[in-house]
């Protein structure tokens, strides 16, 4: 057979020549999009890959971008990595220290930013990222006042470049991109995504019985294109020819909302919290709202809870679906599609299925290992630490000397607890650094959480270990009411219904607002930060609602 | 990322676990049908794998078959190139001399073959097959009487070997399978087809806007398990855990329609004829047949007319769907399906896209060199040289000097001449060999026979070039009537409305069959040979029907 390398550009080769008249289109105001053709996107892709040549990047440097969801940030998905340059898309969240680490730690030769990103990256700047010898700046007009130097504007560079430019033919385990995670524990830990790994990646999200990527959709990315190439769904928008819509600048709830509706958007994916708090604007909103386009919502992250998967399943018909990945993953390693021999069981089954973390999807291999080292067999009961091993699956972080405690054997420890079923559906029980350990009997955080997210006067849950004299840890739950009558009491009678009376959490704290992390993530270190310093009357202080009173 | 390679093993091992209690069934007898899981056709998969290998079957040995579509033969799929052997699927429709020369050529190192098949096998060992070591004879009870030596029975190699043997890891590049082309002139030629290439393939058809095949569908492999890795389809049902239905020893029209009816078979692929084989089944049967569960049919080796797709659609709903690939390609090049953009034409202008060989496929590389070897524009009607590339594409013919006549600069050229349009739709106009030149001017024989083949009057039709004095050469057309009444003028008539006169054939000869290739492809070069014999009288001689009468 042909040695033809799996590279980002053979995509690109085929959609811009067969879905050339359909679109990517980027909210930039109320009910304003910038739309164009993915043969204008890759003819600006190819301006802007050679104009990098021209600019001196290499084959290999690292260009780093710090952007939102938009064409322009789009472009640099494929034209960086077009000329064999490494992607390193910067989360935005972050503190600027953190920043900095990634900068340095990447050694970024050129920053692709925002306008709205100047003040940060001036900052940067301050606190020293010296490997970065130019600036190139996205967005309309004139570049703003800026001490930034050298700056460019991103539109005059891609005027410069050649619409005609050809990609160069390059090994396929050439990088592609990278990310970082945003580890809770200690510095972010660098992945390097390579063209194979990325193309591999969207042919099986492409799949039947995963996302419901067909050429007909049109997908809303929610996700963030800093985070995990905003979990490939880009790449695989592009390889299917599907219409691809991206929220733009500061984009809020409301935002998501209002696109859906505008432009009939059939799918989307994000954060779980994402379709919480589009639910909670669309309840509270004095409009209707016609969200009757949309036929699937992926909700990753963490499991999104019966509540919500039931809200929008009844409300629009919207088949909220989960998968499970991570940075280190490309990122997708498992995707939770009901089986035809499984879909035949009662309701309360296929949601039980549904609230599982899926099957994985192919080319992955995946394993639970118990205490022994061995193996543990897929009966849904079996918890262990979950291994996995696939062709887009890190075999190493970058430069980090952390590699060895997580890629052993030639398989990665992912840092999850779970089991799998006997059809492969894994359930993740928690990070293994969230375990709650109490007298010598281990508490699944995430089954409380989803239990108590299940309760219709909770409006977000999450369950801690804190440490305790007798028991060693015991569970915390700290809750925000959608209801100002809900009481602890209630919540713990509840509990009793589906656990043990040794897993109830100790104390129920209500607070206005669960603490998440860059990525939208229960905040889980912080909670037990906060706690360190004060136990529940400090987390009260600091995040507490004081009575149950509702939300707005 | 982890250098993990993409091996058919490693689909095995998901379906084996994602998919155990889904479903192989082989009809083994009108009405009746052999069925297993998935989970037990992979442990015969790895018992086969490792008795082969105590059978002396080393990695890079080629191992013949000449078998029907059935489990057994499905077993072999996996199970020889799990153990980096190569499955040599041998073409059962090749007279004896053709096998050997196949056998030969291949240096096959045993042969498994069905039981039916020993007299064929008995002669190919009188002609000579040396390479050939042993025989292993699939079926059920003992083996019969035989010259065959030494002679093994399927199943008893099977039970001795080992359940739980793990499959060896290799390199991606390791020939799978092989197979020779059913090349009308000269030998056939050999492909050897890597993993990567089986792997890669079998995802892209896994893809939304292809197959259609998801996990819930039951479908029927027709196409024969010996051309092409049966299109790749049986690989392709595995991979998503569909249920996978093979028709067995010696089925007719009536056994696939009856399958599809017993099983509620929902999609099925095939050669042409089969579409319309049973089509004049079903009308000619003396009972209605509820074949409402088929949602899908490709038909493949030429393009549907438009009169058996809408047969299928309008009677019983069922899609019928073409695609474009050759022995070469693993198989598929291109493959049919309607750009959301397009579908909202009219009727007739996406039934014309529907003739066409559809876009190519992920990954698949193609164009179309003028004569001057300059690629041509994709404006739907610049007719020329179609070439190939991709990962799954042959780089050479097996161990033969006409690789270099074929494999250009990295391309493959096909053979074909033909157009693309703007959106990529590929449409063949002819095999180079099967092109009519008139008067210095070409006639497309494919786009004459579709038309006559749309005719009511018309169940068959092949056009073909033959030698003219004046014009150097002129289209001939070879009729097989449906109707008594149909005459010549009629044809003559009706190919004017649509075709400039110079294009309307000389001769419209009726005839009972029209000669077809051992995998179904009406077959120009014999008719062709028969002419050169004696003109019109010796074609209408050999398979004339005389008048135009109706064939039962």
């Amino acid at each position: 057979m042909m040695d033809q390398p799996l590279l980002l550009n053979t995509l690109l080769w085929r959609t811009e020549r067969l879905f050339h008249d359909k679109k990517i289109v980027t909210r930039t105001g109320p009910g304003e999009y910038h739309s164009y053709t993915y043969a204008d996107y890759a003819k600006r892709v190819r301006r802007l890959a050679s104009a990098l040549l021209d600019f001196g990047v290499k084959p290999g440097d690292r260009v780093g971008t710090i952007a939102w969801n938009h064409y322009r940030h789009f472009e640099t998905y494929f034209g960086v990595p077009g000329i064999g340059a490494v992607l390193h898309t910067i989360n935005m969240r972050l503190f600027p220290e953190q920043q900095q680490y990634l900068i340095n730690h990447a050694q970024d030769s050129v920053l692709i930013i925002d306008e709205d990103q100047i003040p940060v990256v001036e900052q940067l700047v301050e606190l020293g990222i010296p490997s970065v010898r130019a600036f190139i700046v996205m967005g309309d007009g004139p570049v703003p006042e800026t001490t930034l130097s050298p700056v460019h504007r991103y539109d005059d560079l891609v005027a410069a470049g050649h619409e005609d430019y050809e990609f160069p033919v390059f090994d396929e385990n050439t990088a592609a991109a990278m990310c970082y995670t945003s580890a809770t524990t200690g510095d972010p830990k660098g992945v390097v995504y390579s063209h194979r790994a990325m193309v591999l990646q969207a042919m099986c999200l492409a799949m039947h019985d995963k996302l419901n990527m067909s050429e007909r959709q049109v997908w809303l990315e929610v996700a963030p294109m800093f985070h995990c190439n905003g979990w490939n769904i880009p790449h695989t928008a592009l390889l299917q020819g599907a219409t691809l819509v991206l929220p733009g600048i500061h984009p809020l709830d409301a935002d998501y909302v209002r696109t859906i509706e505008d432009l009939r958007v059939t799918g989307m994916n994000g954060a779980v919290t994402i379709g919480t708090m589009m639910r909670d604007f669309v309840r509270a909103s004095d409009r209707e709202w016609d969200l009757s386009s949309l036929e699937t919502m992926w909700l990753g992250g963490q499991a999104p809870s019966l509540a919500i998967m039931q809200w929008w399943e009844q409300t629009y018909g919207t088949y909220v679906v989960q998968g499970y990945g991570m940075t280190e993953c490309t990122p997708q390693i498992c995707f939770n599609s009901i089986k035809s021999t499984l879909a035949e069981r009662g309701e309360d089954e296929v949601y039980a299925l549904r609230q599982k973390g899926g099957q994985p999807i192919p080319l992955m291999k995946i394993k639970v290992v118990g205490e022994d080292g061995a193996e543990l067999p897929w009966d849904g009961t079996s918890v262990g630490d979950f291994w996995v091993q696939s062709p887009f699956t890190a075999r190493e972080y970058f430069e980090d000397e952390r590699t060895k405690e997580s890629m052993v054997g030639g398989w990665f420890r992912t840092g999850d607890v779970g089991a799998i079923d006997p059809d492969g559906y894994v359930i993740i029980k928690d990070r293994s650094k969230d375990l709650i350990k109490s007298g010598g009997e281990w508490i699944s955080s995430i089954d409380l959480e989803n239990a108590l997210m299940a309760h219709p006067k909770v409006r977000e849950a999450t369950v801690v270990s804190v440490p305790h004299e007798k028991w060693l840890e015991r569970p915390l739950a700290c809750v925000v009411p959608a209801d100002e009558s809900l009481t602890e009491d209630e919540l713990r009678e509840y509990l009793l219904q589906g656990f043990a009376k040794w897993w109830i959490p100790d104390s129920f704290l209500f607070v206005t607002e669960v603490p998440k992390t860059s990525v939208g993530k229960y905040n889980k270190k912080e909670i037990r930060g906060i706690y360190a310093q004060g136990g529940n009357a400090e987390i009260l202080r600091r995040i507490g609602v004081g009575s149950a009173k509702p939300v707005a």
